[in-house]
C-alpha cells in the first residue's frame, strides 16, 4: 500500500506520511477525526486535517506543555485541562503526588472514544481516580468557575474550527477568574515562524490579565517548522523563582531541571517577535 | 504553476515546498544541484534532493554551527571551513574581528558559482579580504596540515554521496593534527530523531581523539524533524569556561549569549542516545 497522509501548513508547505493503516475516519459533530498508523511515527490523531498526537512524538509536546507549570507552582492540587482530550497531559500532571484532581474538559466525546479505542497508552489515565473526565464546552465551563484551580492548562488544537475562542480575551478573562489567587494558566501558542501573529496577540493579552507572562519553546518534529511555542500566565509565581527537587522526582523523556531552565531561553527573532 | 518540490526524509516522511520558480539545475561532477525559488522559504540551493538552504532560514543553521566554536575559543584567528560553498558559515566567522583568515574548502565549483549567480546576500563574503576559497576535497587537503588552524568547521551535507567519509576516524583523527594545540573541531551531526545512529558514532570516535567533546542543538524548521544537533570537539577550552563578552559583540538573529549557553542542556532521550 502507498496511501500518504498530507498535512497543509501553509499554502507553501506540507508534511507527508506514508500511512501502514487507516484506523478510523469520522466526521464528529465539531470535527473531521482520524486514527491512522503511520510508517515513521506509529498511531496518530488526526483532527480536520492536523496531526494532534503521534505514538512518537507526543511525549515532547505533553510533557512541555504540563511540566513546566506543574513545577513553577509550589503545590498543585487542582488542575484543569481544556481541550487536550488524548489524555496525555493529564497523564503528566497526575505524575505529581500531590495533584488531588485533575479536571479535563474536552468538547468532542468522539476524541475521548478514539483515544479508548486505539490509544490504550494514553487511554490509561481515564482510569485514573483522581482523574475526573466533563464532556462539555471548555468555554462555557470556566465561565461558571471562580478562585478554583491551582493550574489551567489550555491543550486546544490551531486556533481555526472549535477552538478559535480559546485565543480569545473574553476565555482568558474567565480563566483569570476560574484560578485561584496564586494560580497559573499555560497554553500552547503556536509556531514562532508561521504564527507570529498569534504569539503576539495572546502574549499582550495576556500581559494586560496576569503578573508575569513568558514564553518558552520546545522542538516537535510533528509539528509545523518543529519549533513550538507554549505561553504561562502566572498570577503569583515565576519559574525563575522555582524549586527544581520536583522537576527531579517525575520520571519524563524529554523534560528535565535543565530544559525547565533553558527552554525560556529564546532565540534573537522570538525576543524580536515578543519586542524584548 | 503548482509544481512542489519534495524532499524524502525517510521511508515515511517527506518535505513538501511549493515552488515558485526553478532557477538552475545541474548535475555536478559531484552531486545534482538546484537553486528554485520557494513560495515561503524564498530561494533555495539544494543537493542530490536535500535541502542546504534557504533565504528564510539559513541564518539559524549557519550561525549556530559557527558561533558556538568561535566563542568558545578565545582568540581564534584562522579557521578552516570544510564544505559549507554557500558562504553562510564563514559570513558568521567574519563577524569576529580577531579573524585573520577564513579558509574555505568546497569540493564543488558549481556550489560556489551558483551562490555567487544567485545568492548576492552569501556571496558577498566571497571579496572580504580575509576570505580564502580552495576548491579542492576536504578529505585530501586536511591530510596535509598540521597544528595550523584555531577553528575548523565542518558544513557538511548529509553522509551520503561525496560527504560521507567526512563523518569517519581518518578525517577527524587528520582534523585533530591540523588543529592547532588548542584548537576546536565543530561538526554538523544530523537530527536526534532520524540519526541517532550518526551521532553516537562521531560522538564515540570525537571522544577517543579529543578532550571536551560536547553536543548541542538548534531548531531548525527546513531541516528533517525540525530538532539538529552539532558535536563540538576541543582539545583545550570547554564552552562551559567561555567568557560572553565575545558574543554579545555580534550581531546575530538566532544566536545570543544565553543560547549560547542553553543550547548544551539536551532532553532527556538526547542524553540517552549519548548514554550520558
Amino acid at each position: 500500500m502507498s496511501i500518504w497522509f498530507i498535512e497543509d501548513e501553509t499554502p507553501g508547505y506540507k508534511l507527508q506520511w506514508k500511512v501502514n493503516r487507516i484506523l478510523y475516519q469520522k466526521q464528529t459533530k465539531y470535527q473531521y477525526l482520524e486514527v491512522i498508523e503511520l510508517e515513521d511515527f506509529g498511531r496518530c490523531l488526526i483532527l480536520d486535517g492536523a496531526i494532534q498526537i503521534t505514538e512518537k512524538d507526543e511525549f515532547i509536546y505533553n510533557e512541555m506543555i504540563s511540566h513546566i507549570p506543574m513545577v513553577t507552582h509550589p503545590n498543585p492540587r487542582k488542575v484543569l485541562i481544556i481541550g487536550g482530550g488524548d489524555g496525555g497531559a493529564a497523564r503528566e500532571v497526575l505524575k505529581y503526588k500531590e495533584v488531588e484532581e485533575v479536571q479535563l474538559i474536552e468538547i468532542d466525546e468522539e476524541v475521548i472514544n478514539a483515544i479508548r479505542e486505539f490509544f490504550p497508552q494514553l487511554a490509561g489515565v481515564f482510569d485514573d481516580r483522581r482523574f475526573k473526565l466533563i464532556v462539555d464546552d471548555g468555554i462555557e465551563f470556566v465561565k461558571s468557575k471562580q478562585d478554583e484551580y491551582d493550574i489551567i492548562i489550555v491543550d486546544s488544537s490551531d486556533p481555526v474550527g472549535p477552538a478559535v475562542n480559546l485565543f480569545e480575551y473574553p476565555f482568558y478573562n474567565d480563566c483569570l477568574k476560574a484560578l485561584k489567587q496564586d494560580g497559573i494558566l499555560n497554553i500552547q501558542s503556536e509556531s514562532p515562524f508561521f504564527n507570529q501573529d498569534i504569539i503576539q496577540k495572546v502574549t499582550k493579552i495576556l500581559k494586560g490579565l496576569f503578573k508575569h507572562v513568558d514564553t518558552y519553546l520546545a522542538c516537535i518534529p510533528t509539528y509545523p517548522s518543529g519549533l513550538w511555542s507554549f505561553t504561562m500566565a502566572s498570577k503569583e509565581y515565576r519559574y525563575s523563582d522555582a524549586g527544581l527537587e520536583r522537576a527531579n522526582a517525575v520520571d519524563t523523556r524529554y523534560f528535565t531541571p535543565d530544559i525547565f531552565r533553558s527552554c525560556f531561553t529564546l532565540p534573537k527573532f522570538v525576543k524580536d517577535i515578543l519586542c524584548e
